[in-house]
């Protein structure tokens, strides 16, 4: 019933099967943390320290030696000490000779050194193979077995081989090693753990922004302007009136953003002849920040929903149904049934429901879990074919919603057209040259274009 | 700082591994995103190709050669060339004995040839060994590295070795090698690739049939008919009023439907004494689609949701309700307020709520990666326990949506029933034979056939 | 054409790789089960049986064997036989010594025996190398292909080159291993398939508890207090108005104890100066089920949410509203608008929009593969600073819906106050304890703990 028999086997060989021994230097709480899974999952381990002595907290089964004798032990060496204490690894530099270091370490900062830890490291020991791997998991995480927020260890190193067996041990600990290439990756690894969200800050910027505007148009337009004219106080229409004016319009632009990159794409393969010519460098990151630039319409799509949703149970809108209803009773007056604005009505609320529906869909095919099991073909589908009709549906909503709105002087506050008006130029543009490039005159070339073809080929297979 | 050292490499070993050497046949897009990512890998590649002058597109590090001079350098070859001109490998048979070929093409059209491009490759050069792999993976997906649509590489071979290869040069691309066993699966591999969404086509084909039919059925009954005998024009019930009882109906049947099979599976059990005969290939294909058909029925129940919570806001419902007021208050009379009224509005309200609650839990139980992460009998005490919970509650919210309108005559317009009878039929079948099921004196034969038993055992061991 | 040759393979080796051979005891469900998936994948199986006539069941391909001659045609063998005939392996003890004895069985309950199925075979036949593993995957899921409830397949074993081989044939089979360990593991291997949702009992049972006490609280004020009061019946609030009232509690007060343990443990660590002693069992029982208790939360507010918006549907406020709209036009009487009720009314509104918004981003980012392609510091900035706010939002929801009612008399019938107020008590406390753990003098050392520093440190390295 011995559960951590790494000290016996440094002795005797009673089972069938020597147990590879692993070196950690450093016996801080991510080596502790290691060193527990790794005897949890049949490695032996040995702590490298300044300190023999075992404290409580070193994992029951691992031995603790001095630096040298523990090396000696294993081929194979986490260190996990802080960059600023690599010095101290000089003069083990013999030992250390042909062995394989683990740089498990990060910084605190983005591109906190020119150098990376795990090159500074190697060029230290330039005898030792030197391979960066583990520093996306967290201590806590190891120790507890939580692996919630990731189970990918991202790896590389020059030496095929140390990585090789950096990777099994990462497969051993139940984790999924990805091979990043050689050392010089190394920095990009170091600095991935300390990136909040990148790929979310243009689309999260540009909605702020975006917010920004559409709140203090509306505010002028909706709250400033009536009480200036007819001294109304509408300033209550701060918590939803206005925030459901700003939600379906940033859902509306947002959407239309997803799809206007590939637009400019195909004008630029059409005008230039070839796909073999680089993008610019802002049209390549506006299109790898599509999904995210979705996921951020689809929020505000959404909201403006519930916000939309809860419209009858509003005291402000309760009362004004009633006391128009009270009024026109007193009147004697009974308004008559519009057909066509009952048309209107229900159509908008239709186009905007089956629009939603489909975003939802889209934004569910775009789980990592889900996207990974369709195929390309599928996916493309979905994203492309899915993703103009929701474009369409949301843009035919809002158009709908105005109805002859644009018409009414009134829709003009100090000359201020409505904000919907402003929200519908993005995706009219994306949709009217969308359609441009469908037509077979511009789609034929387009299509022989996107397979290969160029209009001045620079060289013949 | 040189990331790109394979011509080196051929040359001289400076490091101590040398690094692995594929050839690739053919530089179109694939070939040239295959063997940009390998490098990127840590391989070493070289072209065949016709012209061996080397072009801007090709990726830094790679050789071009001429086929026969590529194929001598490496033991793996991937032939990144469409199969009409597969004929030009015929001269090169000599040199390609041995070798391992990865046939990586895709066909344009779903069984297009009789053979597999694979077989017909393998045909084509007897001595190599043929390996299929890498065609559900875009050129595009592997350049840009966003392999959102999917990391999984299937596999297929004879020679078990040569798919080993493969294997291990996939799970180096940071991808998810899958066997699938001999070349004959080669075909299906191929056409992979070209299906667009093969097991959602029964429940969506059989989705557009019923709203057809219901579409009618509710056009007729609740547009012609008050046209034709009250010449009132309801038209514009077509998109709200039509399609939230349509959207009721099918989520409704089409949940029914899921569990269907189940129960006619039990009953052919019970019948023919054994679970070791097959069942019909109907029902098979049936069972295999309950998953789509439920996600089809949940979507259903969404767009119901919605349409219903729209209802207050609807132009038409607004005038009706305040007519009604006004109408009341003009001829001083009160609706009297009626308990059992109360009591029937909000118990089907809060049925349907439960009801669709549970669709939900049901839904996302369903996402691949949550299915992932729970046991066989967490996942069986989902699909099954809350499943029969969702379709009782569903049809109880529809039973008592009817409440006593089935007695009232003017439910039958044209002797036509309302619609949601019409919905009620499959589900309470359903249900009653699995209350019938659920009896202890069909229930314990059912669990011992179940668990092996056979009223005509055929062999005993 | 011929897809399963392992018969010809035992008597020549006509392909260049010789297909391992793996040999499984018995012939019941999931022996066959997996013999044919193992033969799809290329193995040769064999079958030990004491019946050697083959049955139209056994998958084609496959040898049927006695026992003894099947056993020594392999090196590794699946013992597919139920624990209580185990000792039919004493005879055979001296042909499987040496070899790896995969076990696959289960048990009907929790815990069974005192001693796992795996260690007790390894004590029967102490030679053969044991390996427990595929118990957790179903004969169904193996044969259909449709392993949608799991991938994984936990693997322990005392000898690791067994161990190895085992985990070799999962990968085959297109299955995932988890190296759980040593054979002690077994024990919870064997429980795992048997479990119900385990890390979900503890807030499933406290919320039906909850729910209990919050239904008779509700009934007594709501339902008994206007009937013995006023003859009034209110008894169909039950359905509804009361459901609504307790789901919106049981998310405010199930959120508030997700955090709530944070707090504490901030307490502990604060008070003992140092992070390395354990915490009580307790709160370490409840930090790990955190994520399911926000997730129930998670549930009852989405019910709230429904509950909420059909609300102007419901037959009783149609008739509450259009009654009062016509006494007031009897009357004569308009009720003025106040400006006030319009800020707080959309301003609770807003509110728990915004609150539930960011629940349901919560409850996305806690999808398993969401929360596997985010890093540590995403994951804790979601799960952490969103969730405060979350948390923050709902309960100014909750502060503004009650506005000043707790001054009112009629908030207490029959001393007992207004629901919602209990619900604040949790959600506050937690709220102005970490308020005052953020503050400088106290997160200082906090984190100076948290990163390792201890005030009376028990070793120094």
């Amino acid at each position: 019933m011995n559960s951590n028999p790494s000290n016996a086997m440094a002795l005797t060989s009673t089972t069938s099967n020597k147990k590879e021994t692993v070196c950690i230097f450093g016996t801080g709480d991510f080596g502790r943390a290691l060193a527990y899974k790794m005897i949890q999952s049949g490695y032996s381990v040995v702590f490298g320290s300044r300190q023999v002595q075992i404290s409580s907290l070193i994992p029951k089964g691992a031995e603790v030696l001095s630096h040298t004798e523990a090396a000696q032990k294993a081929s194979i060496i986490f260190i996990a000490i802080p960059r600023q204490h690599y010095n101290f690894l000089l003069p083990l530099a013999e030992v250390l000779n042909g062995k394989v270091l683990v740089d498990v370490s990060n910084n605190l900062k983005l591109n906190q050194y020119s150098q990376s830890n795990a090159e500074y490291l190697a060029q230290l020991i330039p005898g030792a193979k030197v391979v960066k791997a583990f520093n996306t998991v967290s201590a806590w995480a190891l120790q507890s077995g939580t692996l919630d927020a990731s189970r990918q260890v991202f790896v590389c190193g020059d030496d095929k081989k140390a990585k090789q067996m950096v990777m099994d041990i990462v497969r051993a600990l139940g984790l999924t090693p990805l091979d990043q290439g050689s050392l010089l990756a190394a920095q990009e690894i170091e600095n991935y753990p300390l990136q909040l969200f990148p790929m979310w800050k243009f689309p999260i910027f540009l909605s702020l922004g975006l917010i920004a505007f559409f709140f203090f148009y509306c505010l002028i337009r909706d709250v400033i302007y009536p009480y200036v004219n007819e001294k109304k106080d509408f300033s209550f229409f701060i918590a939803i009136s206005i925030a459901n004016r700003i939600c379906p319009i940033l859902a509306l632009i947002l959407l239309a953003l997803v799809y206007l990159p590939g637009v400019l794409a195909a004008i630029i393969q059409l005008y230039r002849g070839t796909k073999y010519s680089r993008f610019p460098d802002w049209l390549d990151k506006w299109m790898l920040c599509r999904k995210q630039l979705g996921l951020v319409a689809l929020a505000f799509a959404f909201l403006h929903v519930l916000y939309t949703l809860v419209i009858p149970i509003r005291y402000y809108v309760r009362w004004r149904t009633n006391s128009g209803v009270i009024s026109q009773a007193l009147n004697n007056r009974t308004d008559q049934f519009n057909n066509s604005n009952a048309w209107l009505s229900d159509s908008y609320l239709a186009l905007g429901i089956l629009g939603f529906f489909l975003f939802v869909l889209l934004g569910i095919t775009s789980l990592p879990s889900v996207s990974n099991s369709v195929n390309w073909r599928e996916f493309r589908f979905v994203q492309s074919k899915l993703g103009y009709l929701t474009l369409i549906l949301c843009t035919a909503h809002t158009l709908v919603y105005g109805g002859k709105r644009f018409l009414y002087a009134s829709s003009y506050r100090w000359y201020l057209p409505n904000a919907y008006m402003l929200s519908l130029i993005v995706p009219c543009i994306v949709l009217v040259v969308k359609f441009v490039l469908v037509l077979p005159c511009l789609d034929k070339p387009l299509t022989r274009i996107r397979q290969g073809w160029e209009r001045n080929p620079r060289y013949s297979e």
